[in-house]
């Protein structure tokens, strides 16, 4: 791309959001060699997993330790950091603040706060907690294509007071445009003068990486992505295109195809992510995955004209 | 979309770009469903095929029919034709002109001629051919990404002067961004001021629907696209998005969702195309799928490393 993208920075996804494709069953081998291509690659974080509780969430025990980081563990399985930096997610309600150590003594750079709309006062406590113990931060607004403007305002007023480092766009549904990006790029620029913008998108509508390009041409920083799009549904924008096309000569696509080559081809043919109908279906509609995900994981996965009547025939239409 | 798209008309290549992939192995059934779906939804052309003559094209025995198409076999398959127009597409050199029945005996009403840019000259005589024989006419003019500025000026004066209804940018080996079609757009339109344009995509680096949807945005009518992104190699931009999105109410994606769900589903179970990595690397370098093609189709068709290091070294990489 031209150089109006030289200011972003690449935030790896893979574990974290590819987790909840196959329940974050990867193997300790997997990460650190994941880790090791990233850091080749040049790509600037690595969001290896989740940082909430396992009291906190139910079914936790089945699913594998990136869903639940502990920082022990996380030194064991990257003895050697690089340059690329170290990121975790967390969940509102989902999180023990008593677990998050001072940065001093953690290998996580970036703890980024997930919520909805109507709860972006609590994310805010969250990332004030994070920020007094060293972080870099972010809030993720999520589901944007669902927030009505008067709502969206009034959270920018909080946000603009707050410490957090960056805001996020979040396209949950992947069901926004490349127009829809400007508008929401140009919005969140307009409230939120003092804050740095990131974004992460959603391939329902094979626009994951177009979504993604045109924030980063409108200036947003931090671009998520993972390795081949493996997340959630449709997944993600892929981390290869990103660093092969972003204008920044730190960027080398060679690790990446190497990751792809051994881990991430032989893990598609066992778990499932990417454009299919139903994903597209429901991006169409502006709704919540959650619905085309169990039509996969039932008998009926290709019956899309079924699945679209249900879903825009209103009287058996789901709620969103 | 916005209703910037109302204008737009769409041309759905299935049976011709996706015969590239199947060697036009498609049945009689087959085509008169995808038809049948096509006209239901609103699609305003089909392009059935080729209309190249077996006796200028070297191993074409072994061809499906929809290769070198025969007017009279036409109009057994769409013996009741809606209102979802035909077309065919023609090389330069692989036509006999002979072979072009008068329009108002043919069941075809586009005839579109492809050409690389050093051919413009040869095209138009045919475009002339195909519309004093009463035929709307487009000229294609691939791998556009490989031409140079004083070589596309000259084609613009010929094409300027001719009887050629539209005129298409063809982004043949996948390798435009959005921002590339706005220039191209922008440079066709001033020097092309009496001509409609046209677009046709490909999608090795997950692009063909946003770029689509950029030139439909700045005004470019003709919208080629595939059902389920049949096409050579990455596929084609899909047919399903653009129904899907296009702002005009007479489209209507479910028969596009059934033509997925009966045949385009099972189909891509036995032939292969869409986003694979070789295809993305020829994309990103800007050159031709062959390459990446004859590897999908050896014993090292994963060997993504391996592949971009062959095309990328330059004393081993191939020429373009």
């Amino acid at each position: 791309m031209s150089s109006k993208t030289s200011h972003c920075k690449i935030v790896d996804c893979t574990i974290r959001d590819g987790g909840l494709v196959n329940n974050w069953d990867f193997s300790v081998e997997f990460v650190q060699y994941l880790y090791q291509c990233l850091n080749e690659a040049g790509v600037d974080y690595m969001e290896i997993g989740y940082k909430n509780s396992p009291k906190l969430l139910k079914g936790a025990d089945s699913a594998g330790p990136w869903r639940f980081l502990d920082d022990g563990f996380l030194r064991k399985v990257i003895p050697n950091k690089g340059r690329t930096k170290l990121s975790a997610l967390v969940d509102i309600g989902r999180v023990d603040e008593n677990d998050i150590l001072p940065r001093s003594e953690s290998l996580l750079d970036l703890i980024r706060v997930a919520c909805y709309i109507q709860d972006v006062d609590k994310a805010l406590e969250l990332v004030q907690i994070f920020h007094d113990r060293g972080y870099e931060t972010t809030i993720n607004i999520m589901a944007l294509s669902n927030v009505m403007e008067n709502q969206l305002v009034e959270a920018f007023d909080l946000i603009r007071e707050s410490v957090v480092d960056v805001v996020y766009i979040v396209d949950s549904y992947g069901s926004l445009k490349p127009n829809d990006i400007v508008y929401l790029v140009d919005k969140f620029r307009s409230h939120l003068p003092n804050k740095r913008l990131g974004v992460h998108t959603h391939n329902n509508m094979q626009l994951a990486f177009a979504n993604t390009l045109t924030a980063a041409e409108k200036g947003v920083e931090l671009l998520d992505a993972s390795v081949y799009g493996m997340g959630r549904a449709a997944g993600n924008c892929t981390t290869e295109l990103l660093v092969a096309h972003l204008q920044n000569t730190k960027y080398n696509v060679r690790p990446v195809l190497d990751m792809i080559e051994k881990y991430m081809i032989p893990l598609r043919e066992k778990e499932e992510w990417g454009y299919l109908i139903p994903y597209m279906i429901t991006g169409m509609l502006d709704e919540h995955p959650r619905s085309a995900m169990a039509l996969r994981a039932s008998a009926d996965k290709d019956k899309c004209v079924d699945f679209y009547d249900k879903l825009t025939t209103p009287e058996v239409a789901h709620s969103k």
